[in-house]
């Protein structure tokens, strides 16, 4: 398992972390299996989306910002739009793994997704399979 | 593969199932590879949130609730706001397990999430890897 | 692992691609294990829902077009809302196998969502287990 840090730079935020993804995978040596990438946080998520215009990212989070309702929330750290983000996109994402590299189409980015920050956070890239 | 059941308590709710996923893992005997945890059922859903102040999930229902439109839905059982919110958050989450444990962060709890309750529901935690 | 073609039929679909994911399963020979099914793509995605009445999925898909906003967005091909809808949704879903079959509950089938079609698209299933 492979754990990473990094530094959000918003409120809201889609950090690319598939370098990293790709570079655990060869690490493990894994040749054939699957790869898990998830994060240890509650107002925070992994999603995959287009790794091209990076105009998309930014629709992406205004429009999540959009559907989450603004309601008198009880939580009283006032970050519950960003737990409620958090489980609309989920806190993980698993690709199969063939011939040593996670199985992702030509446009699709492995993003961390920041609902509460700028934060120092982390993720984890588990490998399972055969060598 | 362990299965569990459970009664849920309202139209919606949020159970803590993370003791059972624990257990799970630790019955398995697995060390080292990931966990499914998934439900049967398509108006309930499993996610992973807060695990500490009780008002996160009930925030999370309530902003579920106003994010899915009243619209004149066709399907005639009435409950398509539940299956849209199934859609929404899933039937399953995937965790790595090291050293024999799920991984979680401190704040994560993993959830049964009810969408047409209350009913009996059931859920499932498969383990695979390696002891 | 395995892909398949399909043509999607309109805008928005849900397609039911659960056999072909047993096939691919009963195919794999993999009696204990799991199964991920995910698309290569950025305006779609893999969700499970009832599999009974079609009116679900038409239900579904109205609910998903009026959940995102209506917006200025940036990018400029104009399909901003298929890319939230695919973020919201996942591209990829993980169930355990057992006894070479895709756990499934009576009511669940496995959807290829279309989010910016009709197009000719493609999803993979891969499996990783026991024989």
């Amino acid at each position: 398992m492979y754990s990473f840090d990094l530094d959000t730079y918003g409120k809201c935020a889609m950090v690319n972390i598939t370098k990293q993804v790709r570079e655990a995978v060869q690490k493990s040596g894994v040749a054939e299996g699957s790869v898990i990438v998830c994060c240890p946080h509650t107002t925070a998520g992994i999603t995959i989306n287009e790794n091209s215009d990076p105009d998309v990212v930014t629709d992406v989070l205004d429009g999540l910002e959009q559907i989450v309702p603004k309601l008198p929330y009880r939580h009283d750290e006032g970050n519950s739009d960003a737990h409620i983000k958090c489980s609309l996109v989920g806190i993980s994402v698993v690709l199969p793994v063939e011939d040593g590299e996670p199985v992702l189409g030509r446009w699709q980015g492995i993003y961390f997704c920041e609902f509460d920050g700028p934060r120092n956070r982390r993720f984890t890239v588990a490998v399972n399979g055969v060598r």
